[in-house]
């Protein structure tokens, strides 16, 4: 079985985007029976979608995680939930900036990831790498892949999936003072636990990760 | 027409909670034909709401605006969308600690806010009052009765609701090194302002107010 | 006698600088047996300095306290050490934009504050303003009027003099998000909080305000 | 020649010290025809210093970098000046706190680095590694051992010296929700560019580094 693991295009004046050179570095790597297949999505509203949906009718994955770069988080950001509008605060890569558009005029408001992300935190905690559950993905393209990529599971039986935000790499965060980053090693390493733990984990542990505000 | 502003108990340490000084100073003030009624709310799970759907049933207000503590962030926050999860980091206020439990094991993921958010935020900051839009209300008893207030909201025709954030007081980040903090004076002026603003818009405003992560 | 409170004029694309709002609102009045006298500062390297040394002059005060702006701060900063250097990361409001220049060649790294900052501390935090003890006012105006002062200070006996830095006002902070702000009014309080234990201590208390790095 | 390289004991209860874990990944390298020699320090005021006397002693060093931790700084700090106080936040390693006590009753109030810190910072930024110029180096034992080392470099002819200030590991960051960290590797290879920098550096670099407070 293949699992699909997603990367972004650069943007926001950025000449890499983390989240793909991460996914790249997995692409075609074996874990417990499975293969890696890395897909590369443009930074726009709606082709990014297209795009996701094409990978995954091609590739026929059990898993998709999807990986998104969260420029100024300081941890592996494991994201709770997905809501349906975009709000873009600075154009996409094609020059669109909606506005509180909802991404599935007929969905609901939400849907919450199909990743065991309780299980990836403890697990990701244990091998030394900092991590968070987030309960946002913002509201710019990321967020727009999280959301319909929620649809597409509810879709597919059989078909798990859900988002991740990674920090900004160290050469980045040189031109972005206060802002924290993360190698690229780590990164790599805590997607492919992420993705060990997604395989192993029926039912999510219950360990507190929430947050007053 | 009453509306109704609810502010909370004190939690996690404090001696006191700006939402429900903040509240109790609007009681009884009265807005563009409207009186303000304040509520005061234990900070429980379940007993929160309880106590929410009974102040609504007395007063039958058309607006209600709840109101919380949200320690460390800087600004004013308009809450987006409320989620259908309880995740409590510490403990509420009798002891009880859900963890990943639905609110409404009946009710969708989330709810959007019925406050005219764009128009709130325009508004404050016009008034040079610092404010943003939030997209996480947290997983605690803020969010708890944000998501119950959007649910009585939806079976209640006429009535609107939603959330609002506000920063410690000074006196409570003198304990808090590195936390911001926003007059009370400010914050009544801010929360006075949203009433009104709530009371006099019908289709909110398509202003950009995102995040990318 | 007098007491010298300075503000400076606005910098960095600010209209207002909340350290001359505040000065202003303190001029002329009396606090125990003593008349505030406020001057105002060009952000300029230099001119900034031959002003003070000007009102220091004119006005022969027994106390001066310059009142900076520090924009990103949450709370009244106590600084603690003024150090001999220039490196402005902006230019000056004059258009100059020196780098790691000396403030006075004949001068030492550095001269330590003449307030009682633990004092200072102590009185601010029990009136619940939020405070705090800092360890460098920077290398650009405010470091150069603060170093220039305590200068001033050694060469004039009975002068005592330090530096306050404040944070942005809640107008101010509108357009910069994730930035802290504090009310013109509990800016002002807390100054002639300041002046009062200025006037009042002898020995500074020895209360430990320190930190790691 | 010989390059001494100084890291400290871990303490505030962390089990390790990412400074002596460089320092000790660089023992006995070799770096332009020097040799590198590691030493540990405990962090304790006092002793400390005594340590760091007794190891330029045995390995008559051309330059000295002392290293500490920073926890929640987000990138290499190369540290401008050492501050003549002693005031200690939390008791050190020995259970010693003190409060406002001179370092040298008979020194300034605080020295330069005797690094070239802005051809540092520039070699950093140019390899991909986020650095900056800091102010403060703190008032516990690392600016302790930092103000230590400049009087010493002042007393023997020939010795150069200075502080960098290092990130969290990974694995200690994952404790300190919102705290930023940096991977051991990226450090030392910082440090080693540092060392180089060092070495090859006569006048140092004239590049704006400064902040505003």
């Amino acid at each position: 079985m293949n699992i699909l693991i997603t990367g972004f295009d650069p943007f926001g004046g950025e000449s890499v985007n983390p989240s793909w050179l991460a996914a790249e570095r997995l692409d075609g790597s074996r874990i417990d029976g499975h293969t890696l297949v890395a897909g590369r999505l443009p930074t726009e509203f709606g082709r990014a979608l297209e795009t996701l949906r094409a990978l995954v009718e091609r590739h026929n994955p059990c898993l998709v995680i999807a990986v998104g770069q969260a420029g100024g988080r300081d941890r592996i950001s494991l994201e709770r939930v997905a809501i349906n509008i975009d709000d873009a605060r600075i154009p996409d890569n094609a020059g669109r900036q909606p506005i509180d558009a909802p991404i599935d005029p007929d969905g609901e408001a939400a849907y919450f990831s199909g990743l065991p992300i309780k299980a990836m935190l403890h697990a990701l905690q244990q091998a030394g790498i900092p991590a968070e559950v987030s309960n946002s993905a913002g509201t710019f393209v990321c967020n727009h892949v999280f959301y319909g990529l929620m649809t597409l599971c509810r879709s597919r039986p059989g078909l798990r999936g859900g988002f991740i935000h990674i920090p900004y790499l160290p050469g980045q965060a040189v031109a972005h003072p206060g802002k924290a980053s993360m190698a690229l090693d780590d990164i790599v390493r805590a997607l492919t636990l992420c993705v060990q733990v997604a395989l192993q984990t029926g039912q999510d542990l219950k360990i507190a990760a929430g947050t007053e505000c």
